[in-house]
């Protein structure tokens, strides 16, 4: 794992140094709301991650505490990913990159029809998705 | 302006493939929350964004029109950069990373402060900061 530098004490800077680039939401979007979690998923979303970046995301991620890993149930070979409670806690942001997009960026029918509901209760889908999440962490 | 290549109409991968790095947020944060206007006090924030990235960045925001460029009224070599509706719209994404980071990271005490306010009324922050940069917008 390469040091991250941390570049100041502003929160928005030190967030960034680790989800700050166009990969890592995306594998906690594929996780949160796609239900996937394993590396052959992953790799599968419709913007074709290379797999090195993928592998050096999953780490980083998994370093900052914000994935967790487990050995997958029937393949002793391969891993489940999780969101921690941390990674959790980004569902926010998550969720106000969908409402902002679809204000401003030709996006799916089916995130059209998501961002609807967001802007009519954003803190309901929010605590929904929260519990479900939390759930698969329990298990 | 090198061209974006939109990788999905996915709207989290959409806002992602412009502010998907580790620079952009903090130049929008230095307009939004620290009143920083011009490429000068952008290059003096405490993280050191060097000057081709912050050139190359100004340009890709300028170009999505998520920052407007207005001729500096005091000396007409300068310009001052200002957040578009669509660049104030991003707002939610800054203070949910505050927030986060504020659980998280290790962040500076005037920070701790306005997370702390937005843990106390998110919505109330998020409505004045919107008018106040409504208002720099008009002028």
């Amino acid at each position: 794992m390469k040091e991250i530098k941390k570049r100041s004490y502003c929160p928005i800077s030190s967030a960034l140094d680790i989800i700050g680039d166009k990969w890592s939401l995306l594998i906690i979007r594929d996780i949160a709301l796609v239900n996937k979690h394993t590396y052959g998923e992953f790799l599968s979303s419709e913007e074709k991650i290379a797999t090195n970046i993928l592998a050096d995301r999953l780490a980083l991620l998994e370093w900052a505490k914000i994935i967790v890993k487990e050995p997958h149930p029937e393949n002793k070979t391969k891993y489940n990913y999780f969101l921690s409670q941390k990674g959790i806690d980004l569902l926010p942001v998550l969720l106000d990159l969908i409402i902002w997009s679809d204000k401003y960026n030709e996006i799916s029918k089916p995130a059209k029809e998501m961002a609807k509901q967001l802007k009519k209760d954003r803190e309901g889908v929010l605590q929904h998705l929260t519990e479900m999440l939390k759930a698969q962490l329990k298990r």
